[in-house]
């Protein structure tokens, strides 16, 4: 059986993101898991993710990058402490800034291959580093600074 | 009658893109005009566009900066050439670059504002900023790097 991805360790209320959740209907549902160092989500564009034919759309590159990274910062935090994700309290990171390199026009017609690594981990803040390949070759690099979930923003605030 | 928006001045085979194509069904159809200085994009994210229940979703904020940045920069060029954007030949910029910057949490519940400002134009190149507001507060601050669209991308190469 194929080992959990870390989306699906959130608890149902933090579950509803469009980029990752695991219950949004209309959401792109990406998953993570890691690979020794890396964390990887492979994820296929749908047929209308151009930006021009035969070209996968910046837009769906930077949000694969911010939801794969942010769940990345949770599961990085998790094996720094030495902790199950499913072990309590949760971890949910949002995106404090977003950085996207697009080195090269990103083609269509197979997955993109997002590989991740954590850069820093320093208080309520985690920064992750990412490649994106597409058809084996390096086509956008990312960096996002993830923070812990403000209470504003937090479902599960009262838990 | 409304002014047209930049993106209806695209070429039809430039008009496919998710972000801002208004040939691309399922997209998201962003439209952007002059305010004097700025360049204005309201946009009404959809009921399912959520990071948590209430908020935007970041990656959606991404892909509408992104793309209003790059029609402020077709614009831009044209204004600061004092020609038309239907006149030949057309423009039409890509991504190298996108920052984004999350200052607040975004409510859904109304259109979100992006207000733009061409910060450079140098060769081939513009930057952009930009400025997401939401209920009338600063949300999110954006800068895109532009480019040319490079001939390996270009739809209308044999044009």
């Amino acid at each position: 059986m194929e080992e959990k991805a870390f989306q699906e360790y959130y608890p149902e209320d933090y579950s509803m993101c469009y980029g990752c959740g695991t219950r949004n209907a209309e959401g792109l549902k990406i998953q993570s898991r890691w690979d020794g160092e890396e964390s990887v989500c492979l994820f296929n564009p749908r047929p209308y993710h151009i930006a021009f034919p035969g070209f996968v759309y910046g837009g769906l590159i930077a949000s694969v990058i911010d939801c794969h990274s942010t769940g990345t910062a949770a599961a990085g935090v998790c094996r720094a402490e030495g902790r199950d994700m499913d072990s309590g309290p949760p971890l949910r990171f949002v995106t404090a800034s977003l950085h996207v390199d697009y080195l090269k026009p990103t083609p269509m017609g197979g997955p993109l291959e997002l590989r991740s690594r954590i850069k820093e981990i320093k208080g309520k803040k985690v920064v992750v580093t990412t490649e994106l390949l597409a058809g084996g070759e390096l086509c956008a690099r990312g960096e996002v600074v993830a923070v812990r979930i403000p209470g504003t923003m937090d479902p599960g605030q009262g838990r």
